[in-house]
């Protein structure tokens, strides 16, 4: 899969990824985008995003905190990204909590060229518009097969769908993988999902192949999980330890790779 | 007190803590919330705070860095929790610092219910209009005595008043207590006065006495502090450290318990 | 040069360091100030930050993630602070990343007496407008000189500046500096340059001569990154020591003084 060649190209471009992220969040994607070798910019004036969006890299939607100015702020950074063909994400955090954001998202959908939708179980469920108990804007839990759910939301929406959880899954609706690197102490750190949406835009900044981009991102971010957790059993230190991780990860942690690439 | 067993029924509950908080806490006050084994959530859209009041187990209300539109959405997502009997924590952060901040909160403490009033000595002095020495956010010096404080801004408001300082003091207006737990690294992290106000919602929202659930979480939040500042004596290195003793609560700390309640 | 006793003035005294910042940054730039000795205040609203802004010891104007209703209430805190001689410090965080930034600063050095102008070598030439290949809001390189660079935006807006790079350069048009003490992992950490803004703030609201407190400033903040590279190698575990090592600062550590005072 060669995710840690992708990964020694993306460092050596250092791609600009533009995050329109959530106020929670911002300073841990940061930090976590820098860890790893990209450079982030975080814009949210409508007078300026356009701009920004223009020359990044890579453009990260996320509606974590979302409010109707920057939303709206959004869809000009969207339109301009499109416009210049730099590939956008789209993180639709808890879009099942309120019929706001399920109409911000639908809107984003509609309007923009997304080329991966990143979220866990629950959010790619709401999309899906299948049955899924969600806890605010935790993954929750539903009977739904997983790979189903992501390649027809990848279908529906003709853009790569990464689903993160305990094994993740990826389709571009033509194929599927799924990732079991990663550990449960990143369920107990927040934003850690807003920064494996980052680190994709990054990965996806810096490569051809939205779904083999995607993948490695997946993978290299699920191993800094497993390296921090071995070195750090409890959240404060592992929430630290994992940008130490994200900023050593090298070929030398290739034979930790735990994914597979399945026919549809 | 039985604050531990209060601390693990919280923990199954796992209770969804709806945070209008400020934007330079939202992040600890996620991984903390996330730590201790609650569900936070974050959101500040008129469009949407009602109905993620109305499904949350608590709104914490935080004026740290309040505008306009923020303090409209804090009413409407108030009088939403109100209608549907979901308690309300006000922490009114610095409400000494200007005459604005005093007139939202003002406005807060008529127009809905709170349940909980948690701030340091100089916020809570201001709600009793005391003479007080404030400095900034911080808590600042003043003669009035605190357990009086407590009681008369919790029988004026008919709510449950918390004061953190080096002596906690909890009034229901009929009840006192004082809680010596706790350690003086805490007032050198930021967003140690907010993180609590979310932890007491936690613990309010998994148990019927808000007096006494209050009393619990000063409890178990100044213990994860002492515990802590054994382990890391610098303030930088403290705060991870608290996170992992906010994870690592459990009844063995139950001899740490150093809280008193006294008739009124 | 006599920092060491500038920072035992300065935590002597506590200043009330007024911060108007990004988002990304407004946790980091609290605890550092918190961990030296400063106390911190963020307030946002047009309806407080001009009293705040008067009571402050001083005002530190970030432009990370402006937006037109922040911009607008800066203008209220700058007018409130020239009116009482509270200095301001301006960080024009990524001011070459797009028209809409280049304006606002303008507008400000316009409209406002700034004390002291402090950005990476992109931000700065972008003031001197020198060609210069910024990337985001990182520095990018070029070839003017740095010296030249800090005497003439300093001469132009009669403010001192300070340029941080590898090697800082201070000046006020007749004096100039270069420190260097620091670390390179500093740039692997988001808003280490916000925070250093934020300090410069308190040792200037605690000394008379601007030069000489930004000065100490720099000399003071490079030590800290210093001895936490050597305890800490990489930048997640590196970014708490930083604050252990805020706090740990004192006479002890004079002998690491790397600067030089040149005539003009």
């Amino acid at each position: 899969m060669k995710s840690f060649e992708q990964l020694r190209r993306m460092k050596q471009q250092s791609p600009l990824v533009h995050n329109m992220t959530n106020q929670v969040v911002a300073n841990h994607v940061a930090n976590g985008l820098l860890a790893i070798g990209a450079s982030p910019i975080m814009a949210y004036a409508k007078e300026e995003v356009g701009p920004i969006a223009s020359l990044a890299s890579c453009l990260v939607l996320n509606i974590g905190t979302i409010t109707t100015p920057i939303f709206e702020a959004m869809l000009i950074a969207g339109h301009a990204a499109n416009e210049k063909g730099v590939p956008i994400v789209l993180d639709p955090v808890g879009v099942g909590v309120s019929r706001y954001r399920q109409k911000l998202v639908k809107t984003l959908l509609a309007e923009l060229k997304i080329s991966l939708i990143r979220g866990n179980a629950g959010e790619i469920a709401q999309l899906a518009k299948v049955p899924w108990q969600a806890h605010g804007v935790d993954s929750g839990t539903g009977q739904y097969s997983m790979k189903k759910m992501a390649q027809e939301v990848a279908l529906a929406n003709q853009s790569v769908v990464a689903i993160s959880g305990e094994r993740d899954w990826i389709s571009d609706g033509k194929r599927l993988a799924s990732v079991d690197n990663g550990h449960q102490l990143m369920t107990r750190v927040t934003g850690m999902g807003c920064l494996l949406s980052g680190v994709c835009g990054a990965f996806i900044a810096s490569h051809q192949d939205l779904f083999e981009s995607t993948l490695a991102a997946h993978i290299t971010y699920g191993i800094a999980g497993e390296k921090a957790a071995m070195a750090s059993p409890f959240p404060g230190s592992f929430k630290e330890q994992f940008m130490d991780q994200l900023f050593l990860l090298n070929e030398g942690d290739q034979q930790r790779i735990k994914a597979s690439e399945e026919k549809i």
